[in-house]
């Protein structure tokens, strides 16, 4: 559990790097960087060879566009895909984005009845007790959360002291179908999800609150109205590139301060080299440094 | 992917095995039978150690319960927390459970957008496409799934051919809060849940679908309204014993047959033999046996 609050220890860095950008962790293993191939060969069983090469390919990564950056966001399924091996392989990304200085943020989107969400706190960012000793978890300092099964489900969570990311409004098309529900009571579904975010996070001294927001860019119309129900949420800003978000059009997120917004962005960078002549490390570096200017300058 | 439809292997399950009971598997580390102690001890880093023991309690679980079961429902989250031990003990579990002729229902309410539910896809029912090969997923039968994200997020669920038991209304007492939000257009919101879920479901052969529908068996008085929604849903259960929810109360889940309801077990069984003379082993076999009786004569 760490001693400074997530909000107060990512407004550092935010300063310190100059950057709101959030380096995603998709890997995919048909689409790893020529790099990663060698880390691959040799030994195992094919799940033990790709773990190798996914851990290779985010460690460039991390070296090539994480200077540019403030977080690196795992995403859990592409690790899971791989069993132990990719689980194994998670714990070495998260060594290594933490060795680059950068905060890791868990990207799950875990939600389950309260037993439960304890399992997954100390999964994510805390440690099981048992007979042999403690076990330490994945060792996170911000993760997402999804709201549906109700309060009584994030408590687990939000107690982990870590950041906790609750869904509100996701960047896939299909989430108008729940999110945008219109409630009885008046407005959107999403919009109660807001204001449950802005009760249960407690504001720290940087003005920010540890319980934030997942906000698709996708959706940019909805911004203001989500940063007027949650003033003091930082919001972590998925579906900029390959899902249509634009850097640009993400200003209100910011308007609490330079971290209100965390702008998330992997296959933009992984594949910028797609269509140009550059190597991938270096078209990683630039276009990391590319967005990491645009959203910089909205504030 | 099975060539024969989850729900019609579920039907023939239920049939052959004459029961709707559902193991489910939430090994605490804390409290693992004694039996998994010794599995325990020897080399290896705590977390090793304790998937070891974990692994054992399970294995003596489903000895004993699962004779008196249809299914095996491992919760994703004790095993995450566990690490790449923890993922290969979850390895193992799916195993012992598909040896002792149980299907495999993996709990890890998973919901995010299409390309990542692609991967959880691969992960749990599915396999990964490598430069090395192919490289197998869980292989569970049947898997756990939020809705929040929206239909097209569910698809890449729905594609795998596993069954896809959809949250509808789940077991905790927190689940009003979201789930409970009355909608503009008339009803509930787990009452537009069940409808998406029915909307989802090709049925099958038996008369009901690969689309189930986690349904708290605390919730009995929803039961026959969520039938009338979802009238070819398979309902998951859970919520019997240590949260409340009573057999007795579950009656309308059976009402399109007897695979209509799966009552998930947990903690009634694992900790049967606290406060009785018993051993685990007996009084687990003898609480299954109860409440696999207990269904069965509903129906």
């Amino acid at each position: 559990m760490a001693a400074i609050a997530f909000s107060d220890r990512l407004v550092a860095a935010v300063d310190q790097r100059e950057s709101q950008l959030v380096l995603g962790l998709d890997p995919d293993p048909l689409s790893l960087w020529d790099v990663a191939a060698s880390a691959g060969e040799g030994g195992g069983t094919p799940a033990e060879q790709t773990a190798r090469a996914v851990l290779a390919h985010c460690r460039a990564l991390i070296d090539a566009a994480g200077p540019a950056c403030v977080a690196a966001k795992p995403q859990l399924a592409c690790f899971e895909r791989l069993g132990a091996a990719g689980a194994a392989a998670l714990a070495g990304v998260v060594a290594a984005a933490h060795e680059a200085g950068l905060l890791v943020i868990a990207d799950g989107k875990r939600g389950d009845v309260p037993v439960t969400a304890a399992a997954y706190a100390q999964a994510l960012a805390g440690s099981t007790d048992t007979p042999a000793g403690s076990v330490a978890g994945l060792g996170a300092d911000a993760f997402t959360a999804n709201p549906l099964l109700g309060i009584d489900a994030l408590e687990p969570l939000i107690a982990t002291g870590a950041g906790v990311f609750v869904l509100v409004r996701t960047s896939n098309p299909g989430a108008a179908d729940v999110q945008d529900l219109e409630l009885a009571a008046g407005g959107l579904l999403w919009e109660q999800l807001a204001r449950t975010v802005d009760r249960l996070g407690v504001v720290r001294a940087s003005g920010f609150a540890d319980v934030g927001a997942v906000f698709g860019a996708t959706a940019p119309a909805h911004l203001e109205r989500a940063r007027e129900l949650m003033p003091h949420a930082i919001f972590l800003l998925p579906g900029v590139g390959a899902q249509g978000g634009r850097v640009e059009d993400l200003a209100p997120a910011f308007a609490p301060g330079r971290a209100g917004g965390l702008v998330s962005a992997s296959r933009s960078i992984v594949a910028a080299h797609a269509g140009n002549g550059r190597g991938p490390v270096a078209a990683a570096r630039a276009e990391a440094e590319r967005l990491r200017a645009l959203a910089w300058a909205l504030t």
